[in-house]
Parts: C-alpha cells; sequence; structure tokens
C-alpha cells in the first residue's frame, strides 16, 4: 500500500514516518511506498525498503493538492497546519494554510476521483481547541464545537468539511482531535501550552524550566507515542459505525499540574522539582482558563483507542523513546 | 442608517424589505438608505423615500462582495443561499455559494475596515439543518452541530466564520436559524419541505394538496412574518451577552401533521381538509427523518425573540398576510 503523510517535517510527522518505516505494514498491509510531503524538506527515513517520494510545497499553494494526490495514495495522514498561536497572530495565513489547504487536499481527492474511481482513507489531526467554554464537566462525544480561536475555529470547519466528503463518498474521512502532548521533545518553544511539556522534559535532564500557572491548572495530555498510536489505529478501524460524525475525541488523561510535579518527583526526585521556577504569566493563565480539561471520550474507547492513564506511564514514555530508555 | 439585504429578491427577502419599508426604521434608526442585492433583479419597493440601490451580482463572483460594501452598510442581511436540495444535487455549486459566497462577505467586511474603522452588524440567516440524528429532544442551544447534508455543512461551516470574525472585531455578527417556513406563499414547489405549506395554502384557497408522509410526522415551524421578526430583532438586540456563541436557535412551534390538519379544520372546515390527499412517497419520508423538530431555545427566548405557540395563529398570519385577512 502507498502511505502519504502531509505534515511529514513535524514532530508527530516524524514521528509517525518512523512508527510507519519499523512497523513495516499498516494495518495488515504492508507499506510499500511512502510519500512524505512538508513546507520544509522531511527527513528521510532510514532502513524504508520501498518506494519513498519527498515533496517540498505548501498545501494552499495552486495545484499543490493535486501534486501530492496524483499518485493516489491509499491512506493519507493530513497532519500539516500552522499552529495555534500564528494562526491568531496572522488571520490571513491561518485560514489560507488550516482551511484552504485542508480545503484544497479534498477537492483534489474528489476531482482525482472524478477520473476513476478513488477512495483513499484520509486520517485528519484536529484538536480539543474545537471547544471552548464554558465546558461540560466532562466533555462528552456530542459536545458543541464552539471554539475559541481561529485556529479552533479552522479545525472545526475542516472536521465538517471531513465528514460531508466522507458521507458523499469522496473518500473515507476519520477525524482525531488530539489532546495536548506532553511531554513534547525537543527545546522550550513559544507555544502558550509548551510549558506542560517544558516543566518535565527540562528537570528530566537537570535543567531549569519555568512553571507560569498556578499547580491547580488542570489539562488533558497524552504522549507522542499514544498520538502516532491514534493516527495509525484510525487509519486501520473499520470506521462504518461512526456514521456521519466522523471526528472522535480522542483518550487521555486529565491531570493537574500537581499531578504532573508528582509524577516528576517519583521519576527524578526532588532535585528535578526544584529546577521548576514559578514565574505566573498573566497572558498564560488567561490562555489556559480558555482550554478544555476532562473530557469522556466513550466512543473512541469503544473503538479501540487507548491512551496513558498516569503521568507515571507519561514519563516512562518519555524516558524511552527520548532518553534511551534511562535518565543521565 | 443604510441597510443591505443580500437576497433581496427570496421570499423573506422580498417580506423583510417591505417591513422595513413599512415601518421606516430599524431599531430606534430611521432608514435613509436601502440596497438591494440579488442574482436576480429584486423587487423595487414600494412607498420607500430614501435612497434605493438595486444590485444584481453573485456574491461568490470576484468583487462582487466588495462591491456590496463599498458603500459600508450600518447592517447588513445575509439571506442568500442556493437551497438544500440544489446544493445536495450540485456539489460544487454549492460550496462556491453559500460557503465561498459568505466568506468572500465577510473578507469584503474584514478588508473595508483595514481602510478605515468598519464594523456593521452582520445578520446571517441559518438553519435547523445544521442539526443531524440521532437528537436530543427537545434540542438545546449548545446541541452539536452535525449535518446530513451539504447545505446544512455549509450553514454550519458559515456559523464558525461568522463567530470566529465577530470574535475578531471584525464584524458584529449574529446567526439566526431558523425553523422551517409555514405556511410559505407562492404555489407548490419541489423542495422536500413543501408538504408542510403545500397542505395548508392550497386547501384554504380551495385546492387540492398532496400530504407524502405520515400525520404523526413532528417538525419545527414558524410563520414567514416571525421569520422577518427574527431578523428585524437580530439586528437591533445587543448581542454582547451572546458572547462567542453567535448563533441561535430560534423558537418555533414543535407540531405534527395532525396538528397543522386540526387547525385547517378549524380554521376552513372538513371540506379543506378533504382535499388533502394521502401519497406516501418513501424518498420524502427518509428525507423528514433526518430532520430536527423539537427545540428549547432558551437563549432567543430570553432575548426577547417571539414565535407562534400554535398552527391556529400560524394559519391566522397566513391569511391576513396572504389572503387580504379572510379565506376566498
Amino acid at each position: 500500500m502507498h502511505v502519504l503523510i502531509i505534515g511529514a517535517a513535524g514532530m508527530l510527522g516524524r514521528k509517525l514516518t518512523a512508527q510507519l518505516v519499523s512497523a513495516g505494514t499498516l494495518g495488515d498491509k504492508a507499506i510499500e511506498a511512502l510519500t512524505l510531503a512538508d513546507i520544509v524538506k522531511p527527513t528521510s527515513p532510514v532502513g524504508f525498503g520501498g518506494k519513498v517520494t519527498e515533496l517540498v510545497l505548501d498545501l494552499a499553494s495552486p495545484s499543490s493538492a493535486q501534486q501530492v494526490i496524483a499518485s493516489r495514495p491509499d491512506v493519507i495522514f493530513h497532519l500539516a497546519a500552522v499552529v495555534s498561536g500564528e494562526a491568531e497572530a496572522d488571520f490571513e495565513k491561518g485560514y489560507r494554510s488550516n482551511l484552504g489547504g485542508s480545503g484544497a487536499l479534498f477537492e483534489a481527492i474528489r476531482t482525482e476521483g472524478q477520473k476513476q474511481p478513488y477512495c483513499p482513507r484520509v486520517v485528519f489531526c484536529s484538536s480539543i481547541a474545537v471547544f471552548g467554554p464554558p465546558f461540560a464537566e466532562p466533555i462528552h462525544d456530542d459536545f458543541i464545537t464552539a471554539p475559541q480561536t481561529s485556529y479552533g475555529t479552522q479545525k472545526a470547519m475542516t472536521e465538517l468539511l471531513l465528514a460531508d466528503y466522507s458521507r458523499r463518498g469522496f473518500f473515507d474521512g476519520i477525524g482525531i482531535r488530539l489532546p495536548t502532548i506532553c511531554v513534547r521533545p525537543g527545546t522550550p518553544n513559544a507555544a502558550a501550552s509548551g510549558f506542560f511539556s517544558n516543566i518535565l522534559r527540562e528537570p528530566l535532564i537537570g535543567q531549569e524550566a519555568v512553571l507560569p500557572v498556578d499547580e491547580s491548572v488542570r489539562h488533558w495530555f497524552t504522549s507522542p507515542r499514544s498520538a502516532v498510536g491514534f493516527l495509525v489505529h484510525g487509519a486501520t478501524i473499520d470506521i462504518e459505525s461512526l456514521g456521519t460524525r466522523r471526528t472522535l475525541n480522542m483518550p487521555g488523561l486529565s491531570a493537574t499540574v500537581a499531578d504532573q510535579i508528582e509524577a516528576l518527583r517519583a521519576a527524578a526526585g526532588e532535585k528535578a522539582v526544584k529546577l521548576i521556577r514559578r514565574e505566573p504569566d498573566p497572558r498564560i493563565i488567561k490562555f489556559v482558563d480558555g482550554w478544555p480539561y476532562n473530557f469522556a471520550p466513550e466512543r473512541a474507547l469503544a473503538l479501540g483507542f487507548k491512551a496513558e492513564t498516569s503521568f507515571a506511564e507519561i514519563i516512562q514514555a518519555h524516558i524511552e523513546d527520548e532518553l534511551g530508555g534511562a535518565l543521565p
């Protein structure tokens, strides 16, 4: 089978690529071809015996979507997005990329299918940013999508498109609403949600990290490993049972910053906890206040999606996947 | 003040125009200018002392949206749409008009505001087609928008855009989700929902009408008069209290076909009821099965939106507004 990953150069795209190459299969089918697309050159996969095509393009540019679809991939992972902060700062860019790019992809698939029958699986990476307060406690599968950001709006609109294109039979779409990914590998970044990862990742390797909110703040988490698992599972399950509601809230862990710190203490001791510096940031406190923090993802659980149930597991996954299995 | 009606040639557009001309004011302000836009020439209003501009254009065509916005209307009623059946039959046309046209309008307002500050009220005509089964009983204000048609998808997507553009301060938007309008004036049409009006309108004037569904079918109704009232009220109320959830389910009447027939009997006697011919139509029965039929529109009621509470009132409104106050 031929797998296309759009947004292959990002953190999730790289991890998904590595997972697919390592498995060599998706579901019960061998992966014979892999197309990796992004606006920057994706990292070439190591140890893959099949055909690899790398495409550097902007999905929202004219004919780019047709270019990625021309080879008629069987499964398409659509992970490409301008992130939340950038979509809020640059209104036009956010709509052009996140809505326009996704719309162009879906149209390219539909028009490709007009040449000869074509109905790929499309796994769309959505976000809990489609939800805005006031929240239900917990948020159920049929909770209203009332986003508080342009990014969340673009994701919610794309979910609607995904459902309609799927209902019309143009492709077989599934939307995956990811929790906040923690522990994000790499270096601290400017994302408002970055501190959730920073306060674990940095102290685990003996570095300081800043905590800008109160320890009582609750949020909804999953590991990068589980996030990749969601995407793979979404690509392979029978989704007929979803009916026309094609996007699912993923399982995750509802935990407070205090829970995170307790798990850090258990994993790396008091000296690691002491590396967290409290610096309240009113801007981030305000952001976090508008984020959902607890879900009852019954449909996804029934369909076999699985996530961590404690921060100890999330930290362990990070140590195994990013630190070679042990603390330095 | 300057009022723009987009979709002015349609049934609602004509009635709204007549209402505004008759009142001469919107809220507490005199209407000095009226711009009527549609893809066909709108009927010129009779008895209006202010300036009238008629524009024949397709909102989705390049520069059309800028053209309607260039004169900076204070209040914009956006009623233009390709109807449900056509949007389902012609996928490209539906998206181009209902999503593309609305998006072009919103962008024209935003970019006009970049020249010099501009923040009109935008009253967007949405639909209960944004909802799909399984339904809550009744449907509450925060019920999930999971449409079962391309038309409903386009309306739901436009609602999301409306909310985001309003949140960003580009305009002051409100979305009005209309119930099925009954009794629609005119002649029987091919719309799947047309029979709800046909079985009253035709027998009231001594004509036969076809009932394609069972009398137990329940649906959600309002009169054309109330629908115009919703639009006018939406143009004038203080909507700060809506927060970021800018689209409202309107009040209406949840009634069965049997309720309709009972009201017809009371208004026009058994001889009128005898003009209804039962001809079950599996296609229409299936459509109707996917339509919402009962709401608890608490937010709209709290904001002062008002509708009929019986089919006797709905029939009386039709007799007054369309039949000169008495049956022929």
